[in-house]
């Protein structure tokens, strides 16, 4: 799987110590920034990281902030995108069963880095329901 | 503050109980459903919750399904809305003082129901920060 990775100056740590765990599992990844710990704004990079998905749809996205609540906002405001923020193995299964998340999505300021590495391996690892949660997530896009 | 209420059938419980926790903290209160348990899909009430937001701004949301992610998604699809899915006290209260959520969040399955009114009550008592998250907010809902 083709991975993603943005944050904001806050999540550069997280993200740097997922893009290895996500390495050390065999995906493939592309990591769009920041590179450096000067301030910046989430909603630039969770657009940054909605434009990679559009052009890759088959590709899914990590997601910081500082809550990962800011950056998640930015990202479901472009309906290709469904931007889960999880806080654990169990949350990040449910997304990926229930609402075919692809994007996944943390607070570097709430979640420890094991807890992360280990919710981001199980939503790689889950596929999507389908079923009645089908027609949920067409309605999260609508084509009309 | 007038809260808007609205959730799927997984999240009935707890809307009750959060909303005569809000009644009781002196909240006038407007509940959108759903009335029974019978199965819905969280983008129809996620919607309703928006289109209520729409029509008065000063209010806010509260809104609840089985983990929280799936109604938050349907909810910033709207750019109006800026909703935050919380766990606790501490990102209650960071989402308000950095993104100005209009709408807290809650997975049924995932948060304890006095954890969650502890939550709510934070978000309801704090205020916005401005400064360098005015810019930030501002940019998740372009007027242009």
């Amino acid at each position: 799987m083709k991975l993603f990775f943005a944050s904001d100056h806050a999540g550069l740590n997280l993200r740097r110590a997922l893009i290895d765990h996500a390495v050390s599992l065999g995906h493939e990844i592309a990591d769009l920034g920041p590179e450096t710990s000067e301030s910046v704004d989430y909603p630039d990079f969770g657009n940054k990281l909605a434009l990679a998905l559009a052009s890759e749809p088959e590709a899914h996205g990590v997601a910081i902030c500082g809550t990962g609540i800011g950056i998640s906002i930015a990202l479901n405001r472009h309906s290709h995108v469904r931007a889960a923020l999880v806080n654990d193995v169990t949350t990040a299964t449910l997304t990926r069963l229930h609402n075919d998340a692809n994007v996944i999505a943390f607070g570097d300021r709430v979640i420890g880095v094991e807890t992360a590495k280990d919710a981001l391996t199980a939503f790689l690892n889950t596929a999507f329901e389908g079923g009645r949660h089908q027609r949920r997530v067409e309605k999260l896009s609508p084509t009309s």
